[in-house]
């Protein structure tokens, strides 16, 4: 694996992959004297995706590179310098470019590991510090871990309705642009995908690349045969056919017959692939044809715009299938290609420094209602280490001696905290005043967490369909806190 | 604008960004001496996206740079040397590697030029050369095609239902990964709209770049009237405010009391954002609540989940919004997150360099079965510039006195061609013998193609749902030579 970092595979930067009014609210937070007054925004979404039970973190190992590199750079800056407003004037004085340049990120990031299974509105990164600085990542954190998030979900359902078989990514062609599909591949292993088609994402990840040949492969030859037979010389050990050019039957008689030249001389083929037709007959034809002729042992390979329901109806079917290759449905998320993810100011140190101001924004549909305070996630397992229900509370306060947690969008639903029940704080530190705390979980062991949280929920919430609804609540004073802020606020409607 | 290569973009380069079949693939060609095999493949598509009836091509100035910048580094072979296949052996011997390393690319690439308006089988890009190289680049060219393809044409229609009325894109946050939201902005902007939120795609490409502030902002200070009062001290001239962080129509009220200010020093507010609640209502009620109060020169911006239909669908409904703002469904398009775009062999130079092999894919679906010969695009216009209808030919072979065009889909729906009707063709070179013709068109001058050949469609193709397909079809002799083609693939088959 290259250890060049994740930024290298952008260049020069992204520091400027940001939103303008991230700049311009810069620029006003600054002219205002507020850009150290001290805040605190939390990045979470609000629904799981997919209409799901719950999500796969993924992005922070992308947001830690994001944050240690930036700077802007003199290209940056007079870029910025020349842009102008609608009267033709600068539209950010010079000192205010010089106070960018000397700006050194100096926030704390607290956030959930990769693979950490996340439910409905607790924050996967808590971010406080300077609020000009708090303010400016929204954009990029978004957008990193928004999409890794998306495919990291969308590969744990497709390895759930996969079970045990292998599962391989390859959707790099139809993916939304290189990095939509170079980050897609990593978001993808991380979530249970077992090899990518991606060279790339092999070389800069460390992820197993796998892949074989193409139907162009089969039509640069006089016929099938031929092309079969090349292709096993040039890969004696390490060939799978695609079958389906011409005829897809045919393909795999003209396989088998290759098949067995292949063993004469002391090889054996690895597999076949189907990427048209019905999968369910043709798997079943296929795997009979090859039985038949003696390769029980040679895999079939199916593709075509395969996603977790397509091959949960498969396997019901019978579909005789050991590899599932993956490609749109997952790469781009297709059936939801967006996780909306948001990123709310939640604290605001007061002007006097004598605590904090918790901040809301309202919305008419409460599920839209931000959380004020500086939060933290404390999951509550049993003794087998299962998630029984999250508790989301302000640290900033004093916690009661008997918890009780609140369902945000029905306050009539409450479960009292047994004492000493055992728990997990899932908001962890990763930077401090700036500095990255330690070195970040590698790839594998994001994955290996996934994997482990993913199993660790109770099949119900797994669901595909009209899942179970993982209890997430607010500590009861947190609660009532937020009610009264709401209710504040509203007083200046008027009817 | 920033001159610099779009390839310095992504670090170190793109030369891996490829499934490893294409890899396996050029070593098996290399094995069998077939690596300069002069081929031809196409790129095309086999349906408009969002069941539309056109797609605008995007994606030609990405892919002129990542083929000037074919090129393995020590790194890339290093990595590719380190592959090992099932028993344990190099997957790619040290020979191969080098030839890798000494490969020029010197491929010719025609294309249709960015804001071409394209139909379905009509080759965007053709490429004819050594069939390893040919084969080779598939992967990058479809992952940059397709998708900015696509965000071009969304973007097309978007500015279609939005008529004159300004259109900005901010989808970043939304976006699939950095460059998913990077590409998507110059697609976007080729497409149609007016600017974007991005600074990044601002700095690189040169797009308008627009942008105020965010609910955060509001959330910073006292009330909202504070938060305004300081933004406008920020920008008294370009100040456009969000007014729904508590209530909407309060936020407006409070925009016209700072407003008032602004006008006694002297300064007029540009704009009010909705984004969110019912926008025909709100911003009825907005521009009543301004026209009243003496600013019926603010312009009211409306963003949240809008699409064309849904824009449509507002102005029928009397909504009073003079700019759109659309994210989320612009650059991951939304409703269909991928282009089925595919690049197919379709000719090949017979070994004793007698001349050419034609070749084709056959799918169960006559639509997914490939076609032969190496093709330009005709598109006949009438005197009024307008499209008539596209002749794809096979340009090895002569073309007849009489040309008529026949349905690849139902053979008895042929056109005639008039003799000496108007015509352009649509592949023009950009390569030759791997070398750049000549500069690409700019990104303004895609743009203004993008706009002008959009309008020159009847407005029955450019119909959302359901539009009229525009003809597209295949010269006689090309017709009838596949349709043998077909056969005698076809014979094969058993019962």
């Amino acid at each position: 694996m290259n250890s060049a970092p994740l930024s290298g595979l952008y260049a020069p930067s992204l520091s400027l992959l940001t939103d303008l009014y991230q700049v311009t609210m810069a620029y006003g937070y600054w002219q205002q004297g507020l850009q150290d007054r001290e805040a605190v925004f939390h990045l979470y979404f609000r629904r799981p995706p997919f209409q799901g039970g719950y999500a796969v973190a993924a992005g922070l190992a992308f947001v830690a590179d994001y944050l240690q590199n930036l700077t802007f750079s003199d290209d940056d800056l007079a870029y910025l310098g020349s842009l102008r407003g609608t009267k033709g004037g600068a539209m950010f004085p010079p000192d205010f470019l010089a106070y960018l340049k000397e700006m050194t990120f100096s926030c704390d990031v607290d956030a959930m590991p990769e693979g950490t299974v996340a439910f409905a509105n607790e924050p996967l990164i808590r971010v406080r510090g300077p609020l000009l600085q708090a303010q400016l990542i929204e954009t990029a954190l978004l957008t990193l871990v928004n999409f890794q998030t998306l495919i990291a979900t969308k590969a744990a359902r497709i390895r759930e309705a996969a079970g045990a078989d292998t599962v391989l990514e390859f959707g790099l062609r139809r993916a939304q642009g290189p990095d939509g599909g170079l980050s897609a591949s990593r978001a993808a292993y991380l979530g249970g995908v077992d090899a990518t088609s991606n060279v790339l994402a092999g070389q800069r990840f460390g992820i197993p690349v796998k892949g074989t040949h193409a139907h162009s492969w089969v039509m640069a030859f006089e016929d099938e045969e031929a092309a079969f037979t090349a292709y096993a010389q040039a890969f004696p050990d390490d060939s799978v056919f695609l079958v389906d050019t011409y005829d897809t039957l045919e393909g795999v008689r003209h396989a088998i017959k290759v098949a067995r030249a292949m063993r004469a001389q002391g090889h054996e083929l690895g597999g076949i692939r189907l990427d048209s037709g019905d999968l369910a007959y043709l798997s079943r034809e296929a795997r009979e044809l090859l039985n038949e002729a003696g390769f029980p042992q040679v895999r079939i390979v199916a593709s075509n715009d395969l996603e977790e329901n397509l091959i949960t109806s498969l396997k019901l079917q019978g579909a005789k299938i050991d590899t599932w290759g993956i490609g749109t449905q997952l790469v781009t998320a297709y059936n939801q290609p967006a996780l909306g993810g948001v990123y709310k100011l939640a604290a605001l140190r007061k002007p006097d420094d004598s605590g904090w101001d918790f901040t809301i924004k309202l919305s008419e549909q409460l599920a839209k209602t931000s959380i004020p305070g500086i939060l933290q996630v404390r999951r509550y397992e049993n003794e087998q280490g299962q998630p029984r229900a999250d508790m989301l509370y302000n640290t900033a306060e004093p916690l009661p001696e008997q918890l009780t947690i609140v369902d945000p969008l029905d306050a009539t639903r409450r479960r009292n905290v047994r004492p000493h029940a055992p728990f997990r704080e899932l908001l962890e530190p990763v930077f401090r005043r700036g500095r990255l705390v330690g070195p970040l979980p590698t790839l594998e062991e994001s994955r290996a967490r996934a994997h482990r949280e993913v199993l660790s929920l109770d099949t119900s919430v797994r669901r595909f369909l009209n899942p179970h609804t993982y209890p997430v609540g607010l500590e009861e004073s947190l609660h009532d806190y937020r009610t009264k802020l709401i209710v504040e606020k509203r007083a200046g409607r008027r009817a």
